[in-house]
């Protein structure tokens, strides 16, 4: 593996003096490769579909599909990611320190990204593709479910981005094993971040192994909270928005507080508004990601409680108010400390392309580097650039 | 311990609620206090440099003295960071995702910083200081010869902040030994970043024992390369300046990669130059801090050759080509991956005073977060604000 890693090491230095231009060519190639080899990627996909079809559940299988409306999205996505401004060689400061001593900071690409996902294979070639366009090298490792699709998308990337001289081979390799994983975690020598995306436990995992900085989330442990004062009607909404409308996803609402002069009667109208909604008054924790129907609610007896509770046992992820009262708002934007503090709406916007940053390439509860949605710039680091006439200190 | 970490994670939060006009008031209590306690500060500094006479050496034991020009510095210094444009509560983007669905991004204090630094005692008001102007609570160990310093700087910074009702308790928080550190760097949970500041093996012994975040730089393994066509006089005196200036200091030059044809010539004009300089011509590894007169130099065959040279054996820290060609220029500029890149100058301009940011907090290696000499803005993180009126998913 080192081996491995020191090519895609010296791959990603090459990478990162490319131009816009270049890239952008290169990603076009690898949707004209994608576009003529449907069969080839269908092929490879069922045979992991065959494989998987009685041992994995169905919420894996139909993740696990690769069918032309994937490639169609797939080669839609890179389209836009073509269209992106350019994330590298941004000048974010300039200033002359003496006459003629001209400092500069320009964004760059951080060098080599390891991303570690589970089920979809698609994210190989969606995560490939804001790689390049970021100048970054890196290694993936997809789920072993499926194995061959992710070999096919391999020799297609592959073969599309080799037509081109200027872009080093070995800029995206894949890993395949368990222990290749643990192995790469090791490697901060060679590894600038990690991204794992998937469930808890994958990302918790990875977590407690590296000493590399690791871009993503645990849990999502969303809450809302509803003061006093808050219509009824538009609450009952929100609230059954947050909860149901993907309820495995990590923006959706796992906690209700409400404030304790309507605890008992919202209750009352939320069972029967949204009667699929399991509630639950005496969890066995307060930071349980439930990632179902289940609900947590609890009464608590001001705005300060609600802060404390969420900051105490939240996942500072995502978490709404719902009030008319502006200073109550002002204060739960400012004290809850988390990545995404939303007033009177459903928690469910805390995503990247609803924020209007196209792909996205994960969601961060780290206050470190990139906070909340994470778009191409969470790909980017700079360097100072500093030209002189022989000046001295 | 934990106890006393959950306080300071609570003051945290407190403390991100404060205008920059509380927390300039309470900078300035500070100076005040310095001020009125110079006998109490320099009389708890004499113990310790009694207590260090015979055992510090003399760098170290003229490192710990703290006098009344030191007391005049900080409390310009302090001036000066209240002087400074707030660096919370910038909103760096905003859109409209849907009518009436106004997204924010608003800069915010990262929350809890450890800071541990070796020997002189000033750095402890100086980091204090710029912790409360980006909101940010901290906890502070320092090295053990500076004990009574400390202790008083501790009196004197609690005295003076806990004039105001609006500073919580705990936000600076001091521990005292070797064992409390490395307590310290297992608790992630309270902690969101880590900046050592001292030598290589104070930074890479917590770099290796901590999974938080650590901001700094274990090495600075400096180098200039000397190309074909730069001027002989004013590369002698680049290169004095960069090895001589001050060869302690991570900025300093540690290894000459001189283009082969002038290889010979250079190395005999630089000895009569600069007879203080021990050239080394094969040392042990190309990756040493001499931090001495000591310089390592290598005859290189093209520029390529020189940037691979410090792509594999640098430290990604501060690097200078001296060149009039400018392709030359340019390619150093983007193929050289440290976070300082260099033009015709001294490797010593790497600095956060002299990029023009006031107080430094240090230099970062790492690509994540900051990089290159770090100011205030290195201290803060950001969070997603979305204000709506009912919004649904």
């Amino acid at each position: 593996m080192e081996e491995q890693l020191t090519q895609v090491k010296k791959a990603s230095l090459e990478l990162a003096t490319l131009s816009l231009q270049q890239r952008n060519q290169a990603l076009q190639s690898i949707a004209s490769e994608l576009e003529a080899s449907r069969v080839e990627l269908i092929e490879a996909n069922q045979q992991d579909l065959d494989a998987g079809k009685s041992s994995l559940s169905q919420a894996m299988y139909s993740r696990l599909v690769f069918d032309d409306s994937k490639i169609d999205n797939l080669i839609a996505g890179i389209a836009d990611i073509r269209e992106m401004k350019d994330p590298i060689g941004e000048v974010t400061l300039q200033r002359e320190l003496k006459p003629g001593l001209e400092l500069k900071r320009v964004s760059t690409p951080i060098g080599v990204i390891a991303i570690v996902f589970e089920s979809r294979p698609d994210v190989a070639v969606q995560i490939g593709s804001l790689l390049l366009k970021s100048g970054n090298a890196g290694v993936l490792k997809g789920g072993s479910e499926a194995r061959h699709t992710l070999q096919a998308i391999e020799s297609v990337v592959a073969r599309a981005t080799s037509r081109h001289d200027f872009v080093p081979a070995n800029w995206l390799s894949f890993i395949q094993t368990r222990e290749d994983v643990s192995e790469l975690l090791a490697y901060e020598k060679y590894i600038d971040l990690v991204i794992p995306r998937g469930s808890n436990q994958l990302v918790q995992s990875i977590m407690s192994r590296t000493k590399i900085p690791v871009l993503g989330h645990a849990d999502g442990i969303c809450h809302i909270y509803l003061d006093e004062d808050y219509d009824q009607k538009e609450a009952l909404e929100i609230v059954s928005n947050s909860k149901l409308q993907s309820p495995g996803t990590c923006n959706a609402l796992e906690t209700l507080l409400i404030h304790q002069l309507r605890f008992d009667d919202f209750k009352k109208a939320l069972a029967q508004h949204s009667p699929e909604i399991e509630l639950i008054e005496k969890p066995k924790s307060w930071s349980i990601e439930y990632g179902s129907a289940q609900l947590a609610i609890k009464s608590v007896e001001s705005l300060s409680s609600a802060i404390d509770h969420i900051n105490t046992y939240g996942s500072h992820h995502t978490d709404a108010i719902l009030t008319q009262n502006s200073s109550h708002q002002e204060r739960f934007l400012a004290e809850v400390d988390s990545g995404n503090v939303f007033v009177n709406c459903s928690t469910r916007h805390s995503d990247g392309f609803r924020y209007g940053f196209g792909a996205e390439i994960g969601i961060s509860t780290s206050k470190i580097h990139a906070r909340g949605p994470v778009g191409l710039e969470g790909l980017v680091s700079y360097k100072y650039q500093l030209r002189g006439k022989a000046h001295l200190v």
